[in-house]
C-alpha cells in the first residue's frame, strides 16, 4: 500500500519546494491540493480518512503549508476537529518553512550556548512565519524573547499570540531604523536573524554562532542542511503512525532525536 | 508501461477520496484535474488518447467524479463523442461515489431479498446522486419503484430522468413531513434511504436488511466494505482495455462478479 | 532519488499530452502548475534548486508548456534569471508541441530533399506556435521563408520575431483566399503546412513529401510518431545533467542523434 500525502497548502500554487521534499522524505506520492481554506478541509480529511481501514490509515497523512502561518494554524485545527476516533491520520504544519526552519536555527543555538534561561534573545523580524516559531520555541526553553518589528500594531499582537501558544516571556520592540535597533539589543546575549535583514549591517542571515560585539548571532539561513534533514525525518515518521501531530514543539523533538551521536558500537566484538 | 488514470472532476477541488481509491485500485499515476466542463474535454481527452499507441491505450484510462451527478454525465458524454475508431481509452462515471455507493446498496437488496420483479421499493432522499442511481437499478430489476423529495418539481423531473435513463417503472412522492413519509410506506416492502435522512425517526442509514414495522430497510452507509470493493476492482478492470464504459449497469456487473463464489477446488487433483 | 518534473504550463488546464510524454520519457513523478505567469516563477523554481544539492540537482527537471508560445518563451527566459551558479536545473520548452513538432517536420523535411540552401519554402499558417519554429529551424537552415497569415499585421510581426531569434530569410505573405495562396506559391520547392489548412484545397497537413503540381508538401501531422520519438527522448535527456536547456535548435539536435543510424556491430567478433 502507498504511502500516500495528502498536501493542502493555503497559497494559490501549491509549494515546490513541499512536494519535493515530500517525495524524498519517503511518500510514494504528494496529492497537493491549492488555495485551501477551512471550509474546504472537511471533505478533504473525510477522503484521507474513510478510504483505508483504520489498521491501514498511518500509510496515509496530511501536510499543511503555504506562507501565511496564521491561515496555516487554523488548517491544522480544521483537519483535527475532523477527526474522530481511530478514523484519523498523521498530520503536519510547516506553513513557508516556519516549523523545520525555526527548529533547525534554535536546535543549533542551544546546542552551541547551552542553557538560556533567564537570558535575553533578540529575534530580529519576529513577526514573520519562522521568527514567531523561533521565538516561541526560545521563550519555551526560558529564554527572555524580545522581538523585533517596525509596525507597533503588529508586534504587540504577534507577541501576545506567541505567548499565549507557547508561554514563557515575550515581548515586542518597534525598530523603524538601525539606531533603534542598536539601543534594541543593550543586554541582549543572542540574537537570531529570521529573515534576510532589512538593512542591518553587521548581522547576516548566514550566522551561525558569529560574534559581534559581544552578541552572539544566529541567522535562520545558515541550518539549511539541517533543517532539510529535520523536514525529510519529520515526513518519514508521519507514515510511522496515524495519530502524530507535527508541530513546533513535537519537531523540535525530531530534531534532537536527530542531534543525538548514535551509540557508540560495542567495544567487544560480540562472540561467534 | 505505466497504467495513468486521467481523473475529471466536475468540482472546484479533485475528490481526495477519489484519487487514494485510484491508487488503491491500481492506477499508477493520478493526474486530476477540478472544475472541468464540457467545454474542456476536448483537449484534456486529446491528450489521452493521442500520447500512446492504440496497442497501449488500455494503459490510459478515464475517471469522471464531482458531487453533481448530472454534470458527470454531461461529462462522460462529451468524453464519449471525443474518442473515435481504436482512439479512445476506457471511462467511468462515479459521480459522488453515486454509482459505485448505489450499486453496492442495491447487491445488498438483492442478495438479502431476492426477485424484486412487481415488488414495491421506496428510495428516501431519490432526487440525490446515489438516490437516482439507486432507483434506477431498482427499476431496472423489475420493482415498482417510488423515490421521494421534499420538492414536487424536482421529484418530476428527476423521476422522468430515472424513466428515461434506465426503464421500468419510476413514480415521484413529496415527502414534507414524517406523517408523509408513513402514509408513502403504505404498501412498500423494501426502503433504500440514499443518504443520512432528514429527520426520519427509526430509519437508520447504516440499516442493513432491517425490519422496520414490516418493511425491510437498507442503508446506503451499510456496505461500505462492499462499495470500497467494487470501487477498487472498477479502476483496475478499466485498466485490461480500452473500451470499457463503466456506469451504474456495468458497475452492477462488476458487483455481481464479486458476490460469486469462488470456483470450488476440483474433488480430484489433476494427475501428474 | 526519484526524477522529478516540474510541469509549468501557461494554459488555465495542464497539457494531460505533456504529463502522459513526460511518465513515458522517464520522468517518476510530474508536478504540473497550471496558470503559470512570469510572476509566479522565482518561487516555484527556488522550490526546484533548493530543495536538493547541485551534485542531485539532474534528477530535478523543469518543462514548459501551454497553448501560448509566447508566453511559454517568457517562461523560459524568467526560469533562467532565477537560476544562479550551480543552483539550476535543466529545461524544456515546448508550447504546443511547438518545438518538438516543428523538429521532427523540417527534419523529415531535410532528410527528402536535402539542402534547403537558397531554396523557396513556405510555410502554411506560419504565425502559430508550430509555424513559427518551423519557419525559424528552415531560414537557420539556409532556406528562403515565407510565412502566411491572414492578417498583414501579424504575419508582419512574427516574421520580424523569427528572423530576431533564428536569423536567415523570413518573410510575409498575406494570404486571405486560395487565389493569394496560389500566387504566393510561385517559385516555392518546398511547403510545410504547419496545422490544419484553412480550406486549401489540395494541401494535407498530413503530407510528408507529397508532389503536389511540382511543389513538395508536407505536413506537421505526418510526422506524429518520430515527433513522439524526439519528445521522449528530450524529456529523457533532461535528468543526466542540470545545466541543459532544450529550445528549438538543440531539440533539433536530438533530432538529429535519433534519424543517425546505429553503428554497425563489429564484423568480427571480440575474442574470447
Amino acid at each position: 500500500m502507498r504511502k500516500l500525502l495528502l498536501h493542502l497548502d493555503t497559497s494559490p500554487m501549491a509549494s515546490v519546494f513541499d512536494r519535493i521534499v515530500a517525495y524524498d522524505g519517503g511518500a510514494d506520492e504528494v496529492l497537493s491540493y491549492a488555495g485551501v481554506c477551512v471550509d474546504a478541509v472537511r471533505d478533504l480529511v473525510h477522503g484521507a480518512i474513510f478510504t483505508r481501514g483504520p489498521k491501514d490509515l498511518h500509510n496515509t497523512a496530511i501536510f499543511i503549508s503555504g506562507t501565511d502561518m496564521t491561515a496555516g494554524e487554523q488548517l491544522l485545527d480544521a483537519v483535527q476537529r475532523t477527526f474522530f476516533g481511530p478514523m484519523r491520520v498523521s498530520v503536519m504544519l510547516d506553513s513557508n518553512g516556519s516549523n523545520t526552519t525555526a527548529v533547525a536555527a534554535v536546535a543549533r543555538l542551544l546546542q552551541v550556548v547551552g542553557d538560556v534561561r533567564g537570558r535575553r534573545a533578540i529575534v530580529v523580524a519576529g513577526t514573520g512565519p519562522v521568527g514567531t516559531r523561533a521565538a516561541g520555541l526560545l521563550a519555551r526553553a526560558g529564554a527572555n524573547v524580545a522581538i523585533t518589528s517596525r509596525h507597533a500594531d503588529e508586534a504587540g499582537r504577534v507577541a501576545a499570540h506567541i505567548r499565549e501558544r507557547f508561554g514563557g516571556v515575550v515581548e515586542s520592540i518597534v525598530v523603524t531604523d538601525v539606531s533603534q535597533l542598536a539601543a534594541a539589543l543593550g543586554g541582549a546575549e543572542l540574537l537570531l536573524n529570521a529573515v534576510p535583514p532589512l538593512g542591518i549591517e553587521g548581522v547576516d542571515v548566514t550566522d551561525s554562532a558569529a560574534d559581534r560585539n559581544g552578541v552572539k548571532t544566529f541567522g535562520a539561513l545558515g541550518v539549511g542542511t539541517f533543517k532539510m534533514k529535520v523536514h525529510k525525518r519529520c515526513v518519514a515518521k508521519l507514515f510511522e503512525r496515524s495519530d502524530l501531530v507535527l508541530d513546533a514543539e513535537s519537531i523540535g523533538e525530531v530534531a534532537r532525536e536527530l542531534m543525538q551521536p548514535s551509540p557508540a558500537p560495542p567495544s567487544v566484538p560480540p562472540p561467534g
